[in-house]
């Protein structure tokens, strides 16, 4: 079946991650399909069987203080009492945005677009801005660190600089670190959160491959962090993803091996899509970030071949490549490059003859 | 360790469920505990094994399409577009009052207290109040139904024509069916919602047994109810609860059976309680409901055996027993109200004496 150029591209302006809306584009595409669009680890931590309890009764609220304590020393956040948890970081967008009243957001952009939205809901006029600088004017600023798809790093000086700011004039940072497990970890802003004018957001299902879990932490100066456990209320979250929360954030040689893991195999995927002139543009071990011409072309080949990447409303030329899980999918992404490569030579020939 | 009356009984202000709370107020009370604190069903829908998709992948937005599906089927709601599942009615509840515009907020109480909670952080002036009638001068009423604790039942037509009356000024009507899968199932108003002014809010965790996994609806109008997806966001409902939610809802067989088992158990309870002359008040199916002289000493006499019931700030008398879990705790809970009765016959002796 020959689709017309780009359109099926055309059609995603989601967050990637939906299989169903992948068989939606390509029905013919060969099952089971490779899911390339999201940057969640595909090495998930090691299942394990839970105790009945953690499905039959609420949630512990000592269990509660126990995650808290471990996503501290994990995170190197003060204690604590600066972490909220709560049933993803998704859930919590609407609720942060809403600590300073309806001003001006300002999002450095382009990055995941769930935060302009969230800011709109609490009532903010939401704008993208380029440069970090420019979010000095904002009544809350919005940084994702690293940067979602393309790994733009903002140093911790610079982002402690524009929460001093902020906070003196009532204002909020929010720095999102959803990536940050897998680097640049000294950028981390998480252990700075006492001085107030800073929320850190970090998710648990990216670097642990568990995102069905439904678990994420705001870290905040203490007043901030009740005010929004507040409004989650009691048992936010839920038990499976208490358990898993507590061994997997708790097992730190999981984490560093699992950490080399990635690096390594970001390293492969960036020399793989080289072999095909592939440039990388930036990204982080989770994902690689690409802008290419003929991003649109190479979306529906994939999609063609059933592997899923990741496009962008805003781009025509942007990508995001997630890690393949395993030999059968590093093989099939390999044979879709190539199949990618005839077609593009074969195009060049057509079009000099 | 003899205790002075009714002074663990004043600490306790929480919603019931938390042993960690249960073994700090009764250190030396024998385990395992027998927790009826709560109205959850101890006979949880029966355990299966998760696919790992289920907890490594985003949840499927399809398959939450399936889930509210099912659960308008057995709710008994206009269509799928009037559902909005999320982690548990709880972080729902403040989303909810946020619905009409600050203002007065009455509450039909005594009941559970988080809806006054989550209505006064939405910005409402909240006040309880004792009679259905009262609600008609409220921005928003809240009432559960069948109540908790005392199963006080408000008809369906009192609701929906209060229901009128609020919408016609803009007002809206909240009304928690946390246990109307016990009934009385004909007054439910979930089926009522289309017409506006009206939100219902089902619990999946209570009759099903699994108030771990974290999961519950919104029943609304489609325009409300598209709003309070958009406040919680893709991927609200973790894939645990996706699954256990989509099976045990449409299995018709397993509910209609437990809820005869309800209520023979109830029937049980009723019986056991009247044999120590303990009458029964109120309730549902899955807990009673006790006003009684010594509610305080009961309190604590039954903690000090490792059995725990739910006491209320608001009350020195009144006392909420769940359904005991198997024959062990109904052997448990038989000879603590002996004993409870030896020490009120000793008690009166004294006092006679």
């Amino acid at each position: 079946m020959a689709l017309p150029k780009g359109e099926k591209a055309a059609e995603i302006t989601d967050h990637g991650g939906s299989l169903g809306r992948a068989r939606r584009l390509f029905p013919q595409a060969p099952e089971p399909w490779v899911d390339l669009s999201t940057g969640i680890n595909p090495h998930s931590y090691p299942l394990f069987e839970l105790p009945a309890t953690a499905l039959s009764r609420l949630p512990e609220p000592e269990r509660v203080c126990e995650l808290n304590e471990i996503a501290a020393g994990v995170y190197g956040c003060p204690s604590a009492f600066n972490i909220v948890s709560a049933p993803g970081t998704q859930i919590l967008l609407p609720r942060v945005a809403s600590l300073v009243a309806p001003g001006r957001a300002l999002v450095l952009g382009p990055t995941y677009a769930e935060h302009a939205r969230a800011a709109a809901l609490a009532g903010h006029a939401v704008s993208e801005v380029a440069d970090i600088d420019a979010l000095a004017d904002a009544d809350l600023a919005i940084v994702v660190n690293p940067n979602n798809p393309d790994g733009r790093v903002v140093t911790r000086e610079n982002l402690l600089g524009l929460a001093r700011a902020l906070h003196s004039k009532g204002g909020l940072l929010v720095v999102d670190e959803a990536f940050m497990d897998v680097g640049p970890r000294e950028q981390s802003v998480a252990g700075d959160v006492g001085h107030g004018g800073l929320v850190v957001l970090k998710s648990f299902g990216k670097f642990f491959g568990l995102a069905g879990l439904r678990l994420g932490f705001a870290i905040a100066a203490e007043p901030v962090a009740r005010r929004l456990e507040t409004e989650l209320g009691p048992w936010a979250v839920a038990g499976p993803a208490l358990e898993y929360g507590a061994r997997a954030l708790g097992d730190h040689a999981w984490q560093n091996e699992m950490r080399e893991r990635l690096r390594s195999e970001m390293a492969r995927l960036d020399t793989l899509l080289s072999r095909f002139d592939i440039p990388v543009r930036g990204g982080t071990p989770l994902f690689r970030y690409l802008e290419i011409p003929h991003a649109a072309d190479l979306f529906d080949l994939f999609g063609e071949q059933g592997i899923l990447v990741r496009n962008f409303a805003w781009s025509s030329t942007a990508l995001r490549i997630g890690l393949p899980g395993g030999e059968a999918q590093w093989a099939k992404l390999e044979r879709a490059l190539q199949s990618s490569a005839r077609q593009r030579v074969s195009g060049q020939r057509k079009t000099i003859s």
